[in-house]
């Protein structure tokens, strides 16, 4: 391909609202183009990358049975109401009236529809086994889209579903699957964690994420350094390295004392000399969740943490069975529970559940707000002056942390979430009628798995863990092209004739070359070329041509070979294989 | 591959809501399933077809140097604005509001999106000619889906455009891209028509619609039985080829006459006795295009024509330059216009404008409507007694015409659209500040063209081209399969020995093996052969391969042969390359 005969505009400014690397570079290099906020214009060198991607999916799902097919992007209310994740969804799943007013949205994902193409055909045990998946457009009403691709409104996705007799199958497809996306993701040839995650308002028991590693991954990860434990620290355990010794088991007499002007930890660390480890906070939250449900009176609940956690709203919805992450009461919601604003609230008299992390399980007479205005107590202990509704782990694990599996500790990792595989179980069978007969002609629900890879959103991820300072690194398995040619005299017949027969040949070989035959100065090609980062770049003009003084650089290394014509294609070649 | 392996079901009966064979053979052979009205899942099958079809477009576009990139589905309002599209592209063109309370619509097409993709971009004549092209899913708000992909709600399309310095550039850019459609439809090896159309609300002078011929077709063509003049009967010219001679060229005394009960036309020729040919008949209409305009008062005209044709709202359309074809008054306007009831309405004392058909213009002393119910006028002249605005083609052509060309006559086809070819001059270009500057650095608009193919729909229209009452008949270039394996005795290991043997001897020179290992009775699979309807079918059980009476069959002929062991693949080899 001659980049005079493709559309290929780079530029030299990032758009003003492109925060991270793989977003400016991805825009910078003329791959792609804004249309709206969260929309994007996939150029001709992305949709290749895409279409590269697509294809490394479909060879590993195929090798193992799965069959591909493809849903509608548009699907009708009823079948959605069938699990009631029309409702539960929330905002992110963007529904609309067609002209005859019937109401529909844009799948976000694919449960319902394939489990509706399904259940009339999977009648008995016969017909199962079943892995089917599709590569598809997805849509997610963002509120802020943002990061390129990665947080993007409208992106690709591969959604793939297995349908098993049991348990014991099921999880075997898991299993298979997730074998399957290591493969994929190997063949990328980047740095990625597997790590155990929440299943959200999926459903299901059982999933892993799939993240590769980049600073500006949007999610934390937790990894042992010592066993192969890794975790989102969205569910990862937490376990104290040190644990709290109070200074007396005898409990003191209960005393307010004023504290004015001291609302946070932070305060209050100064106020009282003690540190924040040793002091306890308590947040508030509403157990409200359908917010169309008539009984919209405030059902609100406290946790406790130590002043130096952080709660993890995961960990309470999971301890709660909710559907979604408890939100935080508002500072008027706190005064009508409490009495007091935050900063002075604590559980002593309150009427709604008290949850506590494990962490203070054995903290005696400490310090939390007194529900009244510029004041605390002292001296509370649980049990006395007020009722744990239940100790749980229910904060953040951070880097330090005790390794759940082994005497090791956590270290942090940034990620970003490319792959996601998820058991089921009967969840979506049950509520959508998915039934089979089994061997003794029995009704049986079928179980389930899913098993999503963001396909738009890795190629971008791989650009966020694979770049410069000067632009792109493409991994081979996803480069738009191999090798760049920046032809340096476009109008010399001799050089012409050079390039011509180096593209040709490589091309024989099956490498994908591009040529810049552009009438640009060679300041620019050579800009252009570590920006658009294709592995290996060949540089010739009529002066290198001339004295044997072609180039031949491999965009990671940067590293320049000066050759002579004989010994470019070899070099090339060579170069294609070490960047693999 | 094998059946086994794969999610096929097919179903005995048609659904209630298939009316062409095709939706019914892409229902019944389980290649697509039902979502909701007009939302298809693409099973394995039909995904292979669309896929193939989908390549057979992107080798030949390619050949002429066209660019593929991806534009997303969902389209902000503003970019819509800018055409005044939002309001023209009327009910079809979905539209929704999402969390934020922005307006966007489902793309229908992209020139929009492609003209915002490419107006940063190209700034000098250098940067033209380009030629841009995508395969996306398209949404369509159609009322009343029907005829499964052919006129449904979501359907995958590719549309290309061109952008070109000037007219020359551009009708040289439309001249390739009808060449590269000639290419890509006889890839499919069928029946199809090139024929003059209508631009529709795209816009654009030129334009061709690439029609499958199919009974079932919702459109009808004219094609002349001497030349290669082809055109949609929206745009045919109508020529008569016999004229009328008024019995009198003197003017007759007008007379108004009653004529109870005489509605219609048939009334009337029954009622005076004067066929239907020398009847004139008068149609009402509203010239009012925006619904949403302010001033909403009716803005009525009439149109003329014999009593034996046909109005074609086309024509009035182009005649009177409206952006989308009339619609006519409701009786309730008709007598407000008129003051009397359609079936009693006429031409004279009108204060309205008055177009009136070629075919009346040399009439005398006709009758038409009172304009007071239950009467008619006889020995009316238009000139004398009202005046036509124009004289216009106006009807219907329909087979027996005269061809526009030649002394031949038109014939007449159904057909269905499968591509269409547009010009558009510079009218998206002017509306979106589509400029870039020329040789002298003088400002201009670049010409545009558009090209569409609708992939979904041409699998079916195949289909609807080609298949028997037993069930599809794929052409080879799109077919899923090319060779259905009936293999009668799965658990026969001799019979599974030779099955696999020739699938891999055929899959080794290319050819794509299905296999049939159900569980099921030769009948049965006889009849999914026939219905799922790959171009060769192989008949194999223990029997006929120990009496060398293995059975190859031509799946458009049914011809079989009765083969030994050692003949069946080249047999299989020779009928492929006969069904091509």
């Amino acid at each position: 391909m001659k980049w005079t005969k493709t559309h290929l505009y780079t530029l030299k400014e990032a758009p003003s609202d492109a925060e991270i690397p793989s977003h400016k570079l991805l825009v910078r290099s003329g791959f792609m183009k804004k249309l709206a906020p969260g929309l994007y214009t996939y150029g001709a060198m992305a949709l290749r990358a895409i279409r590269k991607f697509e294809n490394i999916i479909r060879e590993e799902l195929d090798k193992d049975g799965a069959i591909e097919i493809l849903m509608p992007v548009v699907h009708p209310k009823e079948l959605w109401m069938e699990t009631n994740r029309w409702n539960e969804m929330g905002a992110g799943l963007l529904k609309f009236k067609n002209r005859n007013n019937h109401e529909f949205c844009l799948g976000a994902t694919h449960e319902e529809a394939v489990v509706d193409y399904v259940r009339h055909d999977l009648k008995s045990y016969r017909d199962l086994p079943k892995n089917i998946y599709q590569i598809q457009t997805k849509y997610r009403d963002e509120i802020r889209p943002r990061f390129g691709l990665m947080r993007g409104r409208e992106f690709s996705m591969k959604d793939a579903y297995s349908f098993d007799l049991d348990q014991e199958g099921a999880l075997k497809t898991y299993d298979s699957m997730y074998k399957a996306y290591q493969r994929i993701f190997d063949r990328l040839g980047l740095q990625y964690r597997i790590v155990q995650a929440d299943a959200g308002n999926i459903g299901g028991s059982q999933t892993h994420e799939f993240q590769l590693l980049a600073d500006a991954g949007e999610d934390a990860l937790l990894v042992s350094d010592k066993t192969q434990f890794a975790a989102n620290i969205e569910v990862c355990p937490a376990i104290d390295v040190e644990v709290y010794q109070p200074a007396s088991q005898a409990e003191l007499p209960i005393e307010k004392f004023a504290t004015p002007h001291q609302k946070t930890i932070a305060d209050l660390e100064k106020f009282t000399g003690i540190r924040a480890f040793e002091l306890v906070k308590t947040l508030y939250f509403s157990a409200n969740e359908d917010v169309s449900a008539k009984d919209s009176s405030l059902k609100a609940f406290a946790v406790l943490l130590r002043g130096s956690d952080e709660v993890n709203p995961i960990k309470v919805k999971n301890l709660l069975g909710m559907t979604n992450p408890p939100q935080m009461l508002t500072d008027e919601e706190v005064r009508q529970v409490t009495g007091a604003n935050p900063g002075s609230c604590g559980p002593v008299g309150l009427k709604i559940p008290i949850y506590a992390d494990n962490g203070i399980q054995n903290f005696k007479n400490y310090i939390v707000g007194a529900n009244e205005d510029g004041f605390h107590l002292k001296n509370v202990n649980h049990g006395r002056d007020y009722q744990v509704t239940q100790f749980a782990d229910l904060r953040m694990a951070k880097e330090g942390d005790k390794c759940p599996e082994s005497d090791g500790r956590l270290k942090s990792y940034r990620g970003i979430e490319v792959g996601h595989v998820f058991y089921l179980g009967q969840k979506y069978a049950r509520k959508m009628n998915g039934v089979f007969l089994d061997k003794n002609g029995k009704s049986q629900f079928y179980e389930m798995g899913c098993y999503g890879i963001g396909v738009t959103r890795t190629v971008q991820a791989s650009i966020e863990q694979s770049h410069d300072q000067d632009g792109i690194i493409w991994p081979m398995a996803i480069a738009p092209y191999h090798v760049h040619i920046c032809h340096l005299d476009p109008k010399d017949a001799a050089v012409n004739g050079f390039v011509e027969a180096v593209a040709k040949e490589l091309e024989s070989k099956g490498v994908e070359v591009f040529i810049d035959d552009r009438d640009e100065r060679p300041g620019v090609k050579f800009k252009d070329a570590d920006l658009l980062g294709f592995p290996v770049r060949i540089v010739v003009g009529k002066k290198g041509l001339e004295g044997n003084q072609i180039e031949v650089v491999l965009r990671r290394t940067k590293e320049v070979s000066k050759l002579a014509q004989d010994q470019v294609v070899q070099k090339a070649l060579d170069l294609l294989e070490q960047a693999k």
